[in-house]
């Protein structure tokens, strides 16, 4: 048995379990009542749609949702708590009490953490009993969704910057105090080359980057002061702020500065035409080797723009838009039961239409390496192509030590490269092909009179 | 002195103190050398531009913010790591040796929690050495930004269901695990009337409510067992999902169920004509007390609709739109120096002028008893008007004990009741005057040329 991976983000290990919907627990009691309990069930996490402007998405946060799986559960008070919810009332005392031992005991297959993944194909597959895969269900969602938000806006923002490294500085504008640090690991992932959170970069080892607030240049009589100050105390890492009152007359003081300095950074006003004028300044005083990095609300579009006007950037920084993935904040990522008992179980809601039947997804590639086509199969056919899902957990133990993050980023790294042409590029259209067996269609049909 | 909120959601109080951006230790580094540390700074949290489609704001977070607040450390291995961090190189030892025992021991000021306020306003305000007040920004921003965001959100769902309840169901699409704790409680402060959110639920005291998911229908061989066993074993509190296979069939036999249930849920398909049909049904059936609760992707434009419309439905469930405040998942929040030992500080920055000096806010209520304006003023103007801003801490402890959840809704109950015809409903426009004191512009005026 292997350790669970160390990213747990929670208080208590012990207080993890009531991180779920109440439906869960209604069910969970239900299921007990009715003897389904222990019924043998598959859930498969997948995307239904891809966002407007997404063309693919980058698979982020499995290791804190694995790590976290295999720990949760519910402490003593919170068992005290939800016997006395009014919606369990009614419920056998058995049943509170079995919560108090209740761990997950199931198996997880999942798509490895990094992989380019397409809406409508199975990425997470749990195979347990009906009620702890229904226990899991929303702590999982949450787990999974948000980071493969963030990884995918990363690798667009990557992108988009042709190569100039992009940093994420987005820590003070997530959805609360912790979602800087799952938000720097899914950006490193997907390509960022740095974060500003402390916590995140020296307990994920991941770079850590940073420059000066506004704040420093104001706590100074004057900003020249402020420059010298901040380069002879930083004199191998100066970055310095050149906006706080007027950009260019910053930007003269900076180049003149002793010792030189190794970059500053523009935050407002048209990043484009005052990097060539910053850079012209800085030219001009000498200072060649002087890097410009690029800040203030950018996103891939703006990116993109400025490096297609050849402006003169060696970076940028990105926060708001990269932590909240802005343009689509929000995933339709779900859980659904495809299976029990061996057979298979659908749903036909308007446009929500599932497939029966544990799963695999397939992928092929061209002469060239890119990425053609994903089948979706079911989990016991054979299929050419690589299988995308692998086994994490076998009876709630990990299979096998979780990758490292600079594996991760490594393996993510071939999986953009390999990314069709088509696909690429911030205005990309979702074009990418996806099939699903004739088998999976056949047991589709069949089910559906039936249901 | 009164013990901390007891809100954390940190796995190690010792460990918050590096869930900030690297700059902010650069520049504590910097200050410490510079001999600057000490000096005594005010810094005011403000939001620069309402968010599109928004005519107020629900200020929310405060006790988690101050809470941890109040806990913030670093933890002795986050100090090692630190300290071998290539930015920090040529620092003295002493610096980091005292990060050891650095605690926050400044002056806080802050609207009460639960507060209606406007952009270009202090929110908190911050007093502290110059180096601790600088250590708290990122994580104090993340704090309050996102509940302020779902707070806000909360109130435009709320005001548009015209009194049917609104129950947060958002935990799966929130950004990370911890989201929809936070969410849970900043929903349930601006008016919802429950959360589905069992950890939030039972830590916080809100109602906690839920129905069933697909995947409960689709465990039984048919729709009529599912019903059936749940009504059974949940006879008084029993909400049927009926969209699984076909909606119609689903409410007939909804409709049918002994014992009668409470509920049935719609989350999908035409929701008004859906509703209305639905109604027919249960109403035929005798069954005029049975509830109806709309869902699936709803938004305050939605629920406006189906409300004017007159579509039967008793209450609703709010996701992915609530927790990640999907049209405006970001906030432009902002925390800046406005004195330092006394003195004014500005900013000049294209499109970000600040005002300088400690500011106190002045509301305005008509004869009506809704509000009119707000007045900015420096801290030490004497003003008519009621001031927003409260002393919450005082030399690092609490002044009192904050304000219960409950007495905090109640609080923003009478906010919201106090707002101006003209700020209501989701499309308002964001009308509210607020006008800063003769004393702050000439301030202002005098700085600019100086800086």
């Amino acid at each position: 048995m292997f350790p669970a991976p160390p990213v747990s983000l929670w208080p208590d290990p012990d207080a993890l379990g009531a991180a779920t919907d109440l439906y869960q627990v209604t069910m969970m009691a239900g299921y007990a009542q009715a003897g389904k309990d222990r019924d043998r069930a598959t859930f498969e996490m997948f995307v239904r749609r891809l966002p407007d402007d997404r063309s693919f998405l980058v698979f982020a946060g499995l290791e804190q949702a694995i790590g976290d799986l295999l720990r949760l559960a519910f402490s003593a008070e919170q068992v005290d708590a939800i016997r006395r919810l009014p919606a369990l009332s009614g419920i056998a005392p058995s049943f509170f009490d079995s919560l108090l031992s209740l761990r997950f005991e199931g198996d997880v297959w999942a798509a490895p953490e990094g992989s380019v993944v397409f809406a409508g194909e199975p990425l997470i597959r749990v195979e347990a009993p009906l009620s702890q895969a229904q226990w899991v269900e929303t702590f999982l969602l949450a787990s999974i969704g948000y980071p493969t938000l963030v990884a995918s806006k990363a690798a667009r923002l990557v992108e988009a910057a042709q190569g100039r490294p992009v940093f994420d500085f987005g820590a003070r504008r997530g959805h609360g105090p912790h979602a800087g640090y799952l938000a720097a690991r899914a950006a490193y992932i997907a390509g960022c080359a740095g974060t500003s959170h402390v916590e995140a970069a020296i307990r994920l080892g991941i770079p850590c980057v940073g420059t000066m607030a506004h704040s420093w240049v104001q706590a100074f009589p004057t900003e020249a002061e402020a420059f010298q100050t901040f380069a002879e105390i930083f004199p191998n890492a100066s970055t310095l702020l050149v906006d706080t009152y007027d950009t260019e007359e910053g930007v003269r003081l900076a180049a003149a500065i002793e010792p030189p300095i190794q970059a500053i950074r523009l935050d407002s006003g048209d990043l484009s035409a005052l990097a060539f004028q910053v850079r012209a300044i800085l030219d001009a005083a000498g200072r060649t080797s002087v890097k410009i990095i690029g800040s203030g609300d950018l996103n891939e579009a703006a990116i993109a723009r400025l490096v297609a006007e050849g402006a003169p950037f060696d970076s940028f920084g990105v926060g708001t838009d990269l932590i909240t993935s802005r343009d689509a904040p929000s995933l339709s990522i779900v859980y659904k039961l495809v299976e029990l008992n061996g057979e298979g179980r659908i749903k036909r809601s308007t446009g929500k239409k599932t497939y029966p039947m544990a799963k695999q997804v397939y992928r092929f590639r061209d002469a060239a390496g890119r990425f053609s086509c994903d089948r979706v199969t079911k989990a016991d056919e054979k299929s050419d192509g690589v299988p995308l899902l692998v086994p994490i957990v076998r009876s709630g133990e990990l299979v096998g030590p979780l990758p490292r993050l600079d594996a991760i980023r490594a393996y993510c790294r071939e999986q953009l490269a390999s990314l069709p042409e088509v696909l690429r590029g911030h205005d990309a259209k979702p074009l990418y092909p996806l099939a699903y067996s004739f088998a999976l269609e056949a047991e589709a049909e069949r089910l559906v009179p039936l249901a």
